[in-house]
């Protein structure tokens, strides 16, 4: 056999997301582009801002020797202590550039964290719904992922996460705001969640890292905040990107910041800067790294998401869909009518709308829309959504 | 601990050319840069291209949707197809785009072909002297790297290759051009080589896939040829960046394809996709893509490197440092004089000159130097290099 046996169960059980995108394909295919309306794929659809444009055009027209060469691989000095400085502000404790690791984008800051901590067998805690592909970065190292159910309004259960500490456990990933909810897990919630993973800790005898992926932080409505991690909980790993908070993800640019509290942060950020070289990464794209380190800060217009965010959900509440009003990101996440999303999901594509069935994210029963599409895709959709909902809620 | 055992281990035997480096930053920082003459590490000194800066700012000017979005794990289908017309002229076989996956430079692409390929306990054959990194890479993946002697002229010893391969051999990586040789391997060479490991295959009940690591294989010199590997052996897999021909190590920026007459050609590829995805590197960087697609079969001037390679080879010969004449890449590769790699190494230091022990590379008693510097730095060092070669060649 030429796959390696787990790689080719993977291929046979690929991801929801893929596969919603590999039916659209043939659906677009089928009905011509115009007539499908694609909420599969979180892959934003504003332009990033100007500020990156001339950014861009400025690192491009400077001039300086081997500017497209190798670095450290923890990546350019200036770059680290301007995004560290960054960091530092929205996380409320101060962070310098050697506590930081520039990355390919946070799924690269995820990997090559999760292969500095994990030894084989050790055990990583997500909540769900989650982004499952948390699943495979976990079992690249030798870890194994545990699932632990989240409260009924997608607030972290800190008592069910803690029932699930056990020897093994060495990390606990948290998302906010949240894909797929959008959910932000109030200050108030994390400040419990860091007590009892102290307590739990000491239980273990072993310090649980937690890792905290924040690629949504400045996409939030009406003037939310997501509170800073490293300021509540000492061991934290904060990762994140510029993937969608200025529209870059197919660049593969971001970050992991240690919180110079975390017990042996110093060989953290060593093992990070090893396994971001020997994974293969080596380097966070130079160029990128130039560009995004002069727009610290600066992200597209949340308004613009608002907007879609609240035409959407206006439609779909008046048409009797349950579910919360997202936070932040760009994801909402309604509960499937009639209870069985697969089945939903399957209607739905008969109106030639594509949305990921909740089990993608480890809760079946739900669906999530991407509403970073244009606007008038939206609009096109409310009919079959509507359609949908009269035919399978009973 | 919070470091994983596997890591702390790696981060306390560092490989040597991150010593190297380390070495230099002190030496630099105490006796100003100026002085310093490294010749550790590979990273091009010779600018991008004219046409390369072009098309950079053609790319960045262009304007269309979603530019820096996601696009298909495997690469925008449009570079895929210029990419592989390029790779098929080269390796004397027809290629299309769905053969190839755009990867995070030479490396991205070995990660995820290794993932691909390996089951845990596998073993993959290479040569050495050869970059080390193939360790650790082979090592992420849960494979086992066994390393074969060279001939004394550094071409590949089939026999001993072949005399390494069990019922878990699942691979053999080689490197042609050779760092840190030079060498290029001969078509004769590989014809046996292919033809041993189809009987060697045959005897295992299992394909052996070589995987051609050619990231330098337009810098070659006087006219010399890299045979095409795929026209020769149909298991294939040949994997290149742009990294060293273009002077863009730092954009991480290459590609995998594999051979359509390849065992599970089909297979491979769908599993490089997916390993490209899970492994976090999700796609290859999006503005490189479209700016390699555009200059496909350009290079830097190799005129550059030839001349440099000829002042140094001249120089070494002249005070009896033996060695073959590097035929490509920009390395020398030195016996060490006095035989012992590392007493050597510590001399040139003295003399404020950097060049990696053979060790490095599986060979003591060699050195490696990387000549991808200014001119004026290689002739400061000749004195030094004089004085080392009488102190130690008694």
């Amino acid at each position: 056999m030429a796959v390696s046996k787990k790689v080719l169960a993977s291929i046979e059980n690929s991801s929801w997301i893929r596969k919603m995108f590999e039916t659209g394909n043939v659906l677009r295919a089928q009905h011509g582009a115009e007539k499908v309306c694609d909420f599969s794929l979180g892959n934003p659809d504003v332009e990033p801002p100007a500020a990156f444009q001339q950014a861009l055009r400025d690192v491009v027209a400077a001039v300086s020797p081997r500017k497209h060469g190798y670095m450290p691989n923890a990546g350019y000095p200036d770059v680290r202590a301007l995004v560290a400085a960054q960091v530092g502000t929205e996380q409320g404790c101060s962070l310098t550039g050697d506590q930081l690791v520039m990355s390919c984008g946070a799924s690269g800051a995820m990997n090559a964290a999760l292969k500095t901590i994990l030894d084989p067998g050790d055990e990583v805690i997500a909540s769900v719904p989650c982004f499952m592909e948390y699943n495979a970065y976990v079992d690249n190292h030798g870890g194994r992922l545990v699932l632990a159910p989240s409260r009924p309004d997608f607030d972290l259960d800190v008592d069910a996460i803690v029932g699930l500490i056990g020897p093994r456990t060495a990390a606990l990933i948290i998302n906010s705001p949240n894909n797929p909810t959008g959910r932000i897990y109030p200050e108030a919630t994390l400040r419990r969640l860091s007590a009892a993973l102290l307590q739990a800790g000491k239980k273990t005898g072993r310090t649980i890292y937690l890792l905290s992926d924040e690629p949504y932080r400045k996409l939030v409505y009406g003037g939310a905040k997501v509170p800073g991690i490293m300021a509540l909980y000492p061991h934290t790993l904060v990762m994140a990107s510029y993937s969608k908070d200025l529209s870059l993800p197919g660049e593969r640019i971001g970050y992991v910041a240690v919180n110079p509290a975390a017990d042996d942060a110093r060989r953290l950020i060593d093992g990070i800067i090893l396994c971001t070289r020997i994974l293969g990464y080596v380097n966070a794209p130079a160029l990128m790294q130039r560009v995004v380190a002069r727009i610290q800060g600066i992200a597209v217009d949340v308004e613009i998401y608002r907007r879609k965010r609240d035409l959407f959900s206006s439609a779909l509440s008046a048409m009797g869909y349950e579910f919360t009003i997202p936070e932040g990101a760009f994801y909402i996440f309604p509960k499937a009518p009639g209870g069985d999303d697969l089945a939903f999901v399957k209607a739905l594509q008969e109106e030639l709308i594509l949305v990921v069935p909740g089990r993608g994210f480890g809760m079946p029963g739900y669906f999530r829309i991407a509403y970073c599409v244009d606007t008038p895709v939206i609009e096109r959709s409310f009919p079959g959504f509507e359609r949908v909902m009269r035919k399978l809620h009973r």
